[in-house]
């Protein structure tokens, strides 16, 4: 095997994302060691049970201290606090990134407590599933999925490139954009889609006990695959909201007016508008399937398969 | 195998449910034989290449006549038209249903057209995928699905009971309610989710071309899921819409209410509120998983699986 891309990686938290790479990177031989923070015992101690790492610390200090790659795998919101801590004892030439949902909020929060010897790129792989914490990972998540890179300006093209190869390392293809255009991107989609499914379901979950139990037991059609990305995880997505609040209102904005065309729609019992948007949609979805993000195949109501991943 | 619980089924549309009644029905010794009619001549020939029946026909009135039980397969909008053809011809006893998608209108459509001496007895099998056509059907399409029987006030129990048999013959798991429950609850079920899917990909059709591109590039994350529902037949959905208007109507404005206080959360900061919400929406989701529709296993991002149905 090949010498390893990175000497030590510190993952400064270890839930789905975090211990996902932990395996990734040990089972592709790209870094010589792992060292695991996060915050609470009990997620450290199941961590080392889990032998995620070689070394295992409630300190983010201690967890990036000579570390060559320190990668940040907590909530958008915690960002400023993983930077402060680590700040100080960053070593010179290392890489700092993070898996963050959200981008230019990163590196706003993330941005002024790195010294300037060191290397910033934030990171955002685009996989996921709804479950969290460090039981969840597993190896192949990002096998064949996004990982968007958004350095910002002037930041070393090298640095750019060896984080690039660890993450094509674990599986990834890899895409360079701007944070801003990262964050309109997603939101779009995947944080409307998400606030949607959350809102349907709340939606539901208030209707009059009689509708709810049969809203359950009749779920096979199209409102199940809602509650599965609602179920996703709240930390999370309370954090993305928060901060990615420009580019949801914005597109929320776009998504509210064109329902409110379509209720009109129907009220009016306007058929020609209804059908000419069901025809337009379905050239999105042939776009996805032949661009292999997905199969156009019936799961025959999912014998076979065990679901949709959500999270993100 | 026992006697078949009809002698002649007559199946008018053979589309993706009427192909699969057709598989379902001759695999497990339902019925003697059935006689398929379709609007064109194109399904017709598709349907005796397949082998869907034992006499083939283009007038419902030929193929209704004689029947023990007749099935209208179309779009809900064209019930009343198929109830016209059908009525005049309906042997005494005969048993006359459907699969629409909404009950009311259809009890409404059909009602007056059948004579007294017939059984009606409206149905609608949740179960479906996002493609159709004659080709689109295969018998284990029901299998564990629900099917909801709403037979109108004063319908015979016999009938009904039959119904149910033949249902229950062909694998489903069988539901009686009133028209207007049904409607109501697959308002919010399927309906309003199918409209949202539609409608965010028809946002997202409409961004400039350069977020466009991009957002087919990463849709795995949320938005493929809206894609494939949104990818159900246009025809069937705008009928769907202008003919449960109603209930529609009265689901979206829940819908658009709790949406608005989402945007004012998030407007304004309020973690507390979309935390909250996106906590109790975990319940609904258990709820779904332990009445066994659903499993909570994630699928490593879709190696293995190929999709979840959608369609309705
Ligand atoms: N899940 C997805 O689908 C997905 C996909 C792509 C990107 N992401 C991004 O990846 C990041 C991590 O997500 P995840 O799914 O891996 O989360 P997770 O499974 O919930 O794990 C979160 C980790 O962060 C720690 N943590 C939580 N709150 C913290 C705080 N306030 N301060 C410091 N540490 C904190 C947790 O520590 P304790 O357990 O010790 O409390 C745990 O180690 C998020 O930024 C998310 O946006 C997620
Ligand atoms: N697809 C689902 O997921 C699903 C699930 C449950 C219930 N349903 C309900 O099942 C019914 C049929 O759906 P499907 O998916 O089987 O549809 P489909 O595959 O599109 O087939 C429709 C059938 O109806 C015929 N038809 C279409 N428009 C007609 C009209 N105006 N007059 C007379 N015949 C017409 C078609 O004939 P030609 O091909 O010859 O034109 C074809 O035989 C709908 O009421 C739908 O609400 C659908």
């Amino acid at each position: 095997m090949a010498e390893p891309l990175f000497g030590r990686l510190a993952l400064i938290g270890i839930g789905l994302i975090g211990s996902s790479i932990a395996h990734a990177a040990r089972q592709n031989g790209l870094v010589k060691e792992i060292v695991v923070q996060t915050r609470s015992q009990k997620t450290l101690d199941r961590a080392r049970e889990l032998g995620l790492g070689n070394a295992y610390t409630l300190d983010p200090a201690e967890a990036a201290d000579g570390a060559d790659l320190v990668i940040a795998c907590v909530p958008v919101g915690a960002s400023e606090q993983v930077a402060k801590a680590i700040g100080p004892v960053l070593k010179p030439g290392a890489i700092v990134s993070d898996v963050g949902s959200v981008k230019t909020s990163v590196v706003k929060q993330m941005g002024n407590y790195l010294p300037a010897d060191v290397h910033f790129v934030p990171a955002h792989p685009i996989a996921g599933t709804e479950h969290s914490g460090p039981d969840a990972g597993f190896a192949e998540l990002f096998q064949s999925r996004w990982c968007i890179l958004t350095p910002p300006e002037g930041t070393d093209p090298k640095a750019v490139e060896k984080l690039a190869a660890f993450w094509r390392g674990i599986g990834a293809n890899v895409e360079v954009m701007s944070a801003e255009h990262h964050d309109l991107v997603l939101a779009i989609t995947s944080h409307i889609p998400h606030l949607i499914a959350y809102n349907i379901v709340g939606t539901a979950a208030d209707m009059e006990e009689s509708v709810r139990a049969e809203v359950i037991k009749f779920s096979a059609s199209g409102f199940r695959d809602f509650t599965r990305i609602a179920a996703s995880d709240p930390t999370m997505w309370r954090d993305i909201f928060l901060h990615n609040k420009d580019a949801v209102l914005e597109m929320l904005g776009r998504f509210t007016e064109d329902l409110t065309a379509l209720q009109r729609a129907i009220r009016r019992g306007d058929g020609n508008t209804l059908f000419d948007l069901f025809t337009r949609t379905r050239a999105i979805r042939r776009g996805i399937v032949e661009m292999g993000q997905d199969t156009s195949e019936a799961d025959f109501g999912r014998r076979h398969g065990t679901g949709t991943p959500a999270g993100e």
